[in-house]
This record gives C-alpha cells, structure tokens and sequence, in this order.
C-alpha cells in the first residue's frame, strides 16, 4: 500500500510517513515512561498512546531499549543543536557570563531529558551489553561535540584550559547528569534543575580554566 | 526467648544475634544481587540464600530497598574507613603522587561498590521519596567525609583549592560515580574500573587545586 501512495502527488512519500510513525511512537513513549516509568511503558501502552498496532511499533524500532535510546538521542541533539548556534553567535567582547554560558552549555545532556529517563537507560546498558553499546555510542557523541563548543569558547575568548578538552568535556558532562540525578531525587522540578546545574557548573569552569582565563568570567 | 538467652554466660547477646542476622541477609543480599539483579533479588530468594525465613527479613528490614541502602552504606563506611586512615598517615615531605592518593580517595563511592548496584538504588530513589531520602543523607555524609579528607591534605601539603573545598568534593563523588558507571557499561572487571577510576581523578585533581599547588604534584 505504501508503494501506491508514492505515486499519488498529494500523498506523502513512505518515508515520510515512516519518520511521523516512529514521531509519534516516540512521543508516546515519552508521555508513558513520564506516567509509570520504563519497566512499566510497555509497547502495549506505548502503541495503545499512539493509535498504532504491535506490528507498527516492531516494523519501527527492534525493541523498547531501542526506542527510548533514540527517545534521548533526539532529546539530546534538540538540545546540543541550540547550544551550537548559541555558541557560533558567541563574541570576544568584554567578560564572559558564566551562568548564561554554561546553563546552555551544560543543559544537553541533563535538562531537557528527564534524569529518571536516563538513569532507567542507564541501568538497561549495564544490564544488555547492546544497549550499552548505544548508549556508549550516544555518550561520545555527545562529548565530542561539547568538546568542540569548548575549542570554539577557548578560541573565542583566549581562554586557556588546565586539562585536555576532551577530559574537561567529560567532566561537565559528569557533573551535569550527577546533578541532575540528584535534583530529580530531591523533587525538584525542570526549572529548579536547570538551576542546580547551573550554580554547579559555574563553579566548575573557574576550576577547569588557567588562572589568567578566569578574569574574563563576569 | 532472646531474654532467655541473655541470662545464659556462654550465650551471645540478642544484640549480637540480631547484628549476625542482618549481616548474613546482607551478604546473602549482596550475592544474589550480582546474580540476578535488584529487580529480581526478592525477598524470599535473599532469605533462601541466607538461611533465614521472611519473618526473619522483616523483623530486620522494612524492605528491600532498606536493605540495599544498608548494604551500600556499610561497603562505603568501610571504603571510607580505609582512606580515613590513609590520609591520617600522611606526611608533608616530597612531591605527592596523585594516582595513588586519589586513587584512594575517589575509590569511597566507586571502587568497592558494584556501579549496577548504585544505579539501581538510583532507579528506586527516584521512584520512591524515602528512598531517595536515605540515599542523599548518604551522599550527604559520603561528601563531608571526603570535605574532611581534602582538608586534611591541604593543611599537610599547604595546598589550596580554586573552588569550595566541599564543590571539590562533591566534583570528586560525581566524576567517580560515573567513570565507574561508565566502565561498568563497557563491562569492565573491578581492576579495570579502578584504574580508569585513577586516571579520571589524577587529571580532575590538576583542575581543583590552585596553580602554585600543583607543583606538588609528582
């Protein structure tokens, strides 16, 4: 059926359609894990939320790990890709605002993705040697590019690093999904976390640059 | 009958006893933890393993989770007992050789502590309100002990700190937690996450402490 629809000029390609299934598979799951957590989002529920069949769901992604790995990886793009054009727009006048820089810089990989979500991915990974593989996988990507926002802040700004930018990148990403675990745990809400993290990674930053950078922070 | 028994020289103590129990549900805990996970560690497969019935189990622990929180508790208490009597011993003479001082030091949350066990206590501490109320109290005297350890070094070495020695700690537990998840993930054995523990922590080091500090640093 989908071969026909490609010739009809109103209809959208397959593809097309295939990327607004997996859409709404995928913000179905976000809803259901939000609900009753991930053991219990089961692709009944899953495809229950979004009007589609078990056979929609499975010709979609090979399992549940599999969706709620590409659940956090658009998460986490959405987030990486607002910090990037916020970093290209970046200028070298006068002294930098830590707390406005790094709240975005730290936010990708904690704010925006609820660390329940990540915590529960994360203990599936230590669990199935395939889900860690992703989620390694996921992880790296993500550092490199937060290293590459470093390079261009260090650049911008004649700042100077204390440590090598890939193990710096690491660390903020550390610190950010530790505080955000922590905050999640105390109940605090997005808005809240969001400041945790950035009160925690203001104080971080003056540690990973030299001493002659630190004077450019406001 | 445990009065009984405490008029009896020969007999211990129902103290005593009671503390034999707990420690034995513990250890069982522990074992059938790393073989089947938290999920699937019930209570009647610990109390099976320890020899004890679920009455047993619950006049000692309220839950589950209790009991995992407990048993974290005491791997860290001892791990941090070690480093404690480490830093005591510390003498101000000569360059310091990080590797194996924070690898001492960073080990309290890691090493010693199964990094799938932790996550998962996470899981539930994120679920469950007093959960999550024991396990920041944990946290919580986990990184004043740390605190405690920093000064000290930095009092013995006449070191100082860019950032609050308490940021410092808590920095030092979030980078530990999750180079040992992360090793975990990749399916390393304990050797193997200690190590990439050391090598983590003796870059972090270089970061928290001030540039004229670090020269003391073999």
């Amino acid at each position: 059926m989908d071969d026909t629809d490609d010739r009809a000029v109103t209809s959208r390609p397959a593809s097309q359609r295939r990327e607004q299934t997996r859409a709404r598979l995928l913000h179905a799951a976000h809803l259901v894990f939000a609900e009753v957590g991930m053991d219990a989002a089961s692709v009944e529920a899953i495809c229950e939320r979004a009007g589609f069949t078990r056979g929609a769901f499975y010709s979609n992604f090979e399992s549940k790990d599999e969706l709620f790995l590409e659940l956090i990886t658009q998460l986490s793009d959405a987030k990486l890709d607002a910090v990037a054009s916020r970093v290209e727009r970046l200028q070298p006048d006068g002294p930098i605002d830590v707390s406005e820089l790094v709240g975005r810089l730290g936010a990708p990989f904690g704010e925006g993705i609820d660390p329940q979500l990540l915590t529960e991915i994360r203990v599936q990974a230590m669990r199935d040697p395939r889900v860690a593989e992703a989620f390694l996988g996921l992880e790296r990507r993500v550092i490199a590019r937060i290293q590459g926002f470093l390079e261009h802040i260090m650049s911008t700004y004649g700042m100077r690093l204390r440590i090598p930018v890939a193990d710096a990148a690491r660390i903020l990403v550390d610190v950010s999904n530790e505080t955000c675990a922590v905050a999640a745990m105390r109940g605090q809400d997005p808005d809240e976390i969001a400041d945790a993290l950035r009160r925690r990674l203001d104080i971080l930053v003056v540690a990973l640059v030299t001493e002659d950078s630190a004077h450019l922070f406001r």
